[in-house]
């Protein structure tokens, strides 16, 4: 029964987001493509503004860590040092009756397909990684998409002591795009192809990583409550010896309970030198460290906090939905914080059919969106409606524009989860809106 | 002599890139990857403002353009439909004696090969996208980098459609990655294989056209005014009907002086009902748009305003990039308006052997860190040379803390373009700075 709850409630999100235009199935209008999505105009501005959120708090207001923003395409030879091009794999069965082929760990035990009841062919290594080919013909280059963001930041460690002088401990981050080619793309923007990520290296002295990964973890938790993630619902999970890459002493997965279980949100990892020694020996660049004072000279560690745009966009929605009453009615709202609301405010006329109402609104509507972005106009259907649509996208304040206007020039502010309105002078909305923004 | 010169002055810049933390090459540890860069910090920071300014102008403060983030790999269905798998090549000769391959449109006349003297073989078409297979094996699906942002708004035209009910004109528009498997890839970050675009597609009426296309080439002129490309450099060029793709009415390409020459920066396009009709007939999908009042359906028409963000950030540097003599000496800066500038500010001890000058900069910089991001402190090498670093990146102003402002708290604040110095009391830096940028 509580799996049946959690799936509807799945669907119930997916369904919102695609109606109000925060994600689409990719290329939709072509029957989609498996494992890809296409940000709406309102999921598109969230991310943004999570991004931005990111980038100002980690590396604008920080004086430790290097934003950089490195291609997409790197060629072989990083993947070869990487261990990507032998470990980035998941084992891979295919059916020998349907063709089918699927994951070897998804597969239920039996060796027997599950589409056709067939029987299960001998588990091979599916490498995730795309290749590319660079230049024409058969002379090109090999190269691959990144199947991380963390390469781009280790083949330039050199570039940045080089231009930029930094003192250990230091970070290098980036936010981008990376590619997995999934065998079985599923749950919404949780498993997917193409995804972005918000990420960092931060090297340390190998006698203090444990202090630094401490901090590291406080500093993500403090990050999930503040962009809006439910933090009863997210959980910090030791990755067992086991599980962990082999060079890695100690990762801790924060997880989240999405609907469809709880599955990982975040990570932060302690990878070693591994790395950049890697990346040393494949390259023949030295990748050491002289430290100012001293002159010792040693490869760093490296501590990796990782987020995922669409994991956090996910985990925001999900912490963020809710159904209740209001006024006798069952509503839907989306409870996002002011700051990372797609639509902070829509301003309504309250008659449609009366053009004194409707001109006002114009120019309540056009004075407020020069201060405040990501303002709405809406005067189609009745105010009812109006409210819910507007509810339903997570809009802090409807302002509506109606006869007492005309009379005391001021105007109704609606709040978005009471459902309580209050009136505001028109002199004073820039004011109070910006205040909650 | 000219050309020479140009050249020269084409060396430093890239130098100046490379050395200061802007632009390097992709990869540069395995020797580098011919046509991809990867932005260092300043190349970043700068980067991002110059996206985040596009943004808030054409997105965020405009109730008419919705801003939406597609996949950069898509189905080759959709390749197909927008012409990009038969038309989207350049023309190659190969050498019949060394093998090497060249753009036929670049060889000099006489069919001889420019590397070896060999007779170059016939010219074929290769195409410039770059494919990639979704899934596992030869089961798995084609797709491709995508070669252009456009068609991901194309796609999700009946998306916003319905999700936003926007009324004519609007436009969609996106920042994002694109790829051209370039056989020749040269002129720095002007010709490359992986590349930022900002871009927005505008729908209209077509008998209002070219009312609207005036529209957005006077404010593509605003825009580069105001992002800090040298107006004197810019030409706009009435691109000919033969020049121009079979469905456009009206190309107007800007095209800037770089150091190698007069070549386009951006481009503006009157692209008819092309797109949308042909995604029209290949997906079965009706993407029509109905007026609200006459209920009339028709295709509308889209002018297409383009913005590469790498070129952006060459016309840029190229604007800004200055040689003069100060207190005698021969010096390099960028004069970057402050907006746009990657560091606002630095703030130096005079001397670093003195621990109160030292300890009072350092307060100094954290206060100002808070508020104004992006400040460097330096107490490296001799103040001179301070100032001469920070010049060669930009930053507009340089705060020294000396022995006069251990008496009366006061610092100096030196203008980068003059060199000239004042004092300015410790409690007024943040205000102005903060009028500064």
């Amino acid at each position: 029964m509580k799996k049946e709850k959690e799936n509807k409630l799945m669907e119930k999100i997916v369904s919102l987001a695609k109606r109000r235009g925060f994600v689409f199935a990719g290329s939709e209008i072509y029957g989609g493509a498996s494992g890809f999505f296409d940000l709406g105009p309102l999921g598109a501005q969230l991310a943004y503004t999570i991004k931005d959120m990111w980038w100002k708090r980690f590396v604008e207001h920080r004086g430790d860590i290097y934003g950089i923003a490195t291609s997409v395409i790197m060629p072989e030879k990083v993947w070869e040092a990487s261990g990507h091009l032998s470990g980035f794999s998941d084992p891979l069965v295919k059916c020998e009756k349907c063709g089918e082929r699927f994951r070897a760990d998804h597969v239920p035990e039996g060796n027997k397909c599950p589409e056709c009841g067939g029987v299960l062919g001998k588990e091979e290594q599916f490498n995730l990684m795309f290749p590319v080919t660079l230049g024409a013909g058969s002379e090109g280059a090999a190269g691959h998409l990144r199947g991380e963001l963390a390469q781009g930041m280790f083949v330039n460690f050199k570039n940045i002591l080089d231009t930029m002088r930094p003192r250990l401990p230091f970070g290098i981050a980036q936010i981008g795009k990376a590619f997995r080619n999934e065998i079985a793309p599923r749950d919404f923007l949780f498993r997917v192809r193409e995804f972005e990520i918000m990420e960092f290296e931060y090297f340390v002295r190998e006698d203090e990583w444990e202090k630094h990964f401490a901090y590291w973890q406080s500093e993500m938790k403090a990050w999930i409550a503040d962009v809006g993630i439910a933090q009863e619902k997210v959980h910090e999970v030791e990755v067992p010896e086991s599980e962990r890459a082999h060079y890695s002493k100690r990762t801790v997965d924060f997880e989240f309970e999405y609907p469809f279980g709880q599955k990982e949100l975040y990570g932060l990892a302690y990878r070693g030198e591994h790395d950049l020694r890697s990346h040393q020996e494949a390259s023949g660049v030295s990748l050491s460290y002289e430290d100012p004072q001293t002159k010792e000279k040693f490869i760093p560690h490296v501590i990796e906090p990782s987020f995922g745009v669409g994991r956090t966009l996910l985990a925001v929605l999900c912490s963020a939905y809710r159904e209740d009453k209001l006024d006798g009615e069952p509503r839907v709202y989306l409870a996002l914080s002011p700051r990372i609301a797609p639509i902070k405010a829509a301003v309504f006329p309250l008659l449609k059919n009366k053009p004194e109402l409707v001109g006002k609104a114009r120019a309540v509507y056009e004075m407020i969106q020069k201060e405040v972005p990501h303002v709405l106009f809406d005067d189609n259907g009745n105010i009812g409606k109006r409210y819910r649509r507007q509810d339903e996208i997570g809009t802090p304040v409807c302002v509506t524009i109606d006869f007492t206007t005309l009379e005391d020039d001021t105007v109704t502010f609606r709040d978005r989860d009471t459902g309580e309105q209050r009136r505001v002078a028109v002199s004073g909305i820039i004011q109070e809106l910006s205040e909650l923004v």
